[in-house]
């Protein structure tokens, strides 16, 4: 039988989750959660069901994972407790700071309703997490780098677009070239801000706005511009929706470490990701961990859960003595 | 108190966990078995002592983890059993064929022994393998390829240096550099195994040897040279010493996927090593993999387990808590 599954929030990451699942023939979309009116909404599946969120309760039992779609900011923090107490779960929550206390909250609500929660799936946190973790554990002496790009960033898009004058905006994070060679060579080098990233904006302005004080006022940003190097690109509206309506991301998770009696020999562990769809590339994540949670909770195990929790073999569709024959 | 670690087998293997031990303060070298005197092995570590294989029973309970760095060829398929009936063991085994045989030899014997073993730790069979089986798990519509090199091949050095008339050689498996980049981008072409690598000897003559002659019998050589470009480097045993002396290796695991309703995006996951000491690295992955299964046995686990059945925070001495923190 496959594993059932519902989405809640049904934006750019639940289409994501609604493509992946169709990838995965043992996974099963049955329904998607919505705050809107469900008539108002259209999936691509034409076996699940778009329901109000209000009538989720209804769901238990005939959902074996729900996935939560919603925003870090202030959706995850209050949904995922609150359908952990009824399904098995897994979300994206990237606010890293906030982690441990949502990892927190999860975990009581989750062992309360004897289901397993993962938090926190995607690529960072996610895949970089895991990498980060496996390198630092395997080279002990040696640095971590984390390079993110080219991509765009949605914060930075959107602190653009909130400026007087501005019409629409899409922001590219872009790695520096020489900081990742640098980092490469095994030197170890201490990078600041500005050495690791410059940031590209592409701005469509209001008519008759000032393009020079825009420009201004986007390079001067505290946190979002001002420490790094920017470059403003102005552009018709048509050029932005012909060049810039994809969502890429990627980025690099580097490991350069030493070994040997006298620590004499370098070692570069490199792991990076090139994206056509940040939100797709997610999805795909959870749903494989949407597997693992599964079985887990099947096994009778309940509680909170990362990606360092989880057993590599729990994502996979393949059996123990399989995954040995083909994949090790 | 710390993890109480003894090394079957004193080769560059042995001595690379001897130096990976030394970095990690948890893990202690209590002893080296050897099948040579004791009194001819010198170890780095003072505080531990060379045992002859003989003893090894005498050892029982007083070791936490055994570490065992004999070969795939002959050694691990007959000491790793034998050993896992005494004590939690990790081994290297690398002949990727007869792993499912193996596995099934070792599970036995560590279920009888009631121990944890772990086989084929290290980066291929290891580290490779766990990026082949994440990304194939989370990109179900793609490919793989997996790339070697730059680096020393002990096997095609050990076939030149069989040739009549070679004093010394060694063999560097390099990855092409075009192949890598028709895969990253998203082609998924198929290549063939001369369009993946060639192959570069640096070879030492015995006086009077013919060197036209001995330079066809490698290149023609079934299975390690004759499918591949080739390149062979007559060098002097100085310059073999000064430039050729080290145990470098690498390379490169790529999936290349799609996702989207209509498999309309692509996505590249590449994971690479860049390795100055082949062993050294190897045994890092190892005593990473050692501190997991001192763990797993503490817990009153038994039996076989490979990289895919030990979940990431196992390897790591920071717990859930601290890794949520500072990693995820």
């Amino acid at each position: 039988m496959s594993t059932r599954v519902g989405i809640i929030g049904y934006g750019n990451l639940g289409r994501g989750v609604e493509c992946a699942i169709k990838q995965n023939p043992d996974m099963e979309l049955v329904a998607v959660f919505t705050r809107r009116a469900p008539e108002s909404v259209s999936i691509l599946t034409q076996t699940a069901t778009v329901c109000k969120i209000d009538d989720i309760e209804n769901w238990k039992g005939k959902i074996d994972v729900m996935i939560l779609c919603g925003g870090s900011a202030t959706d995850l923090p209050e949904q995922t407790p609150v359908y952990a107490k009824m399904f098995n779960v897994v979300d994206s929550f990237d606010t890293h700071a906030r982690i441990p206390e949502h990892f927190d909250n999860v975990d009581k609500a989750s062992k309360e309703g004897e289901n397993v929660a993962l938090i926190s799936a995607g690529w960072d946190p996610g895949m970089f997490s895991l990498n980060r973790m496996y390198a630092s554990a395997i080279l002990v002496d040696g640095a971590d780098y984390t390079f993110w790009g080219k991509g765009v960033s949605q914060g930075h898009s959107d602190a653009i677009r909130r400026i007087e004058g501005v019409k629409d905006a899409k922001q590219y994070t872009v790695p520096v070239e020489a900081a990742l060679e640098a980092v490469r060579s095994g030197r170890n080098p201490e990078l600041t801000t500005r050495q690791k990233h410059t940031r590209e904006c592409y701005v469509v302005l209001e008519e008759g706005a000032d393009a020079t004080k825009v420009e201004n006022e986007i390079k001067t940003m505290p946190n979002y511009f001002a420490d790094y190097d920017t470059t403003v690109h102005f552009i018709s509206e048509e050029e932005l929706k012909k060049n810039h309506s994809g969502i890429p991301h990627g980025g690099f998770v580097i490991r350069s470490g030493k070994t040997g009696w006298n620590s004499e020999n370098n070692h570069i562990i490199e792991y990076s990701l090139k994206l056509d769809s940040n939100p797709e590339f997610t999805a795909s994540v959870i749903v494989a961990y949407a597997r693992a949670v599964a079985r887990l909770s099947k096994e009778g195990q309940s509680g909170c859960k990362t990606v360092f929790d989880i057993a590599p073999a729990y994502l996979s569709t393949k059996d123990g003595a399989e995954l040995r024959k083909t994949m090790l």
